[in-house]
């Protein structure tokens, strides 16, 4: 099975197990309308990968990590989405949670799915077989989780970053998006019982390369390609690297990360298979022929303004 | 060290540990507005009496388990606050979140009170000194606070039903307060290792009563009694006990759910301090005072109105 398939088996299995009978079904209905279809399921991806090749031990607890992961990231994308922060009416080409619910069901659904996370990683408590540490691997990865989305330096403070006059772009960059890219290499070395630190510049390096290939997108893309408005942050003033460092310096940069990205994935039995993962991921990210085109039609427009 | 100041001192404490340097200030702002200074902290009383009577072997736990409790309370006010829900100004007699910062602040206020309550628990991993089966009751309260927060059954469905057009009042009433006040018995009993089971009723029949005694003050209340504005439930056609029952009926349900209480305290050496505590508490949540003025004022003016 591939790792797409088994990422979808598991968020199916995990959202079966939590959303019984008895679930007020607006909520469920938005619940599920947030999740699926999904979108690349990056995160939980590299979860999955890193445990693969930390040889994992322990599948049912790299899958509930992978689930978490994919949940916090979705419960964002649901608050982000709202009139108080980006009003965006579309996401992955479909309505987002509070057009097509309301903005109650939308905010509801964000908490639960956060909430979901941590039951999702807390199922596992007492199922059969246990590894070793079993007790103490849910523990750390629920807490690298909650290091990705709360308070001082996650996903939550990322956003709370835009509020604030004075802002640090790599420091808000790295806590909305990097944390939860962190989170996800960290998990998957801990679901396979292995040290997460010789993980940590995979996963930062990549956080930041997504973020900056989100701005590049944001410049050069069309809805098409990234199935929501494009614009989005000049239009509400957000911080941007694509602002900051200008377009080419900007897709330098993208580079520079992937390259960082892929070299420090440790000496193991499938580094190959990983990096040529990465490097797939990258053209997803900043399809080149795309970023040439956008470059090619302005300086046309250009000329053609002369 | 009486309880209220035992709490005091954990919050502070917990509060020190999450928000360090580099937090965004105004969220920093905005989690020490929605949290300081506090109601009742009756969630969090309710489980540290628990855990004492049950002979608690560490404090730490208990404490953490009480922080916890009242975190996710308190979350779950300032969303309810926001203008899409309640559109309330006040709240303990102090402006809103939302109302005093921003509602971008006050959504990612309420995220990141959730992702806390998670991490307060998770701060005692691996803390000395440890009780027999330390992290396995650790997972079991991080569970029992889930339920009584997530789908299907805590605080965010009961508020989901509201939403709903077809409502039962009980499971609607059960969801929104009667969760998370079982949890608060359950979560002190496993702090203390001790068996949860033994304490369901008490925190069930007193998370009734808390509902209905917010149902008879939002109708017999003023708002320097109650620190918000009262007449919500009318204005929000939320379901209501003390509409579907009757003032005079949700009253006498209210005495009969305290006695149930009262009575199902498990015998053990605090049975009757902790008794005396549920009475008090009953005068606090519907002063019978109060009660009878009112009822006095309404049977007076109707006379006049013949």
């Amino acid at each position: 099975m591939d790792i797409q398939a088994r990422i979808q088996l598991a968020m199916e299995h995990h959202f079966k197990e939590v959303l019984v009978a008895g679930t007020p079904p607006t909520l469920k209905a938005a619940m599920l309308h947030a999740v699926f279809p999904g979108g690349a399921r990056i995160r939980p991806q590299l979860c999955t990968a890193v445990a693969m090749v930390c040889g994992e031990d322990s599948p049912l607890l790299t899958d509930a990590g992978a689930v978490a992961l994919e949940l916090m990231h979705c419960a964002s994308l649901v608050h982000d989405d709202m009139p108080a922060f980006d009003n965006a009416a579309l996401r992955r080409g479909q309505t987002t949670v509070h057009a097509e619910f309301s903005e109650p069901i939308a905010l509801l659904t964000g908490d639960a799915l956060i909430v979901m996370a941590y039951q999702v990683l807390l199922s596992l408590r007492g199922k059969q077989p246990q590894c070793a540490g079993y007790a103490e691997r849910l523990l750390e990865m629920m807490a690298i989780v909650s290091e990705g989305v709360g308070a001082p330096r996650g996903i939550v403070a990322g956003q709370a970053w835009e509020c604030e006059t004075k802002v640090d772009l790599w420091q808000y960059q790295r806590a909305k998006t990097g944390a939860l890219f962190s989170a996800s290499t960290a998990m998957g070395a801990v679901a396979a019982g292995a040290n997460p630190a010789a993980w940590h510049v995979l996963g930062e390096s990549l956080g930041d390369a997504y973020q900056i290939a989100d701005d590049i997108r944001d410049v050069i893309g069309h809805i098409d390609l990234i199935g929501k408005p494009v614009g989005q942050d000049a239009e509400h003033g957000r911080p941007s690297a694509a602002q900051a460092l200008g377009l080419e310096g900007a897709n330098a940069q993208f580079k520079h990360l992937i390259d960082t990205a892929a070299k420090s994935v440790p000496n193991c039995v499938g580094r190959d298979l990983l990096r040529a993962m990465i490097f797939k991921e990258s053209e997803r990210l900043v399809p080149q022929q795309a970023y040439q085109d956008y470059l090619k039609n302005q300086q046309s427009s250009q000329v053609s303004t002369v």
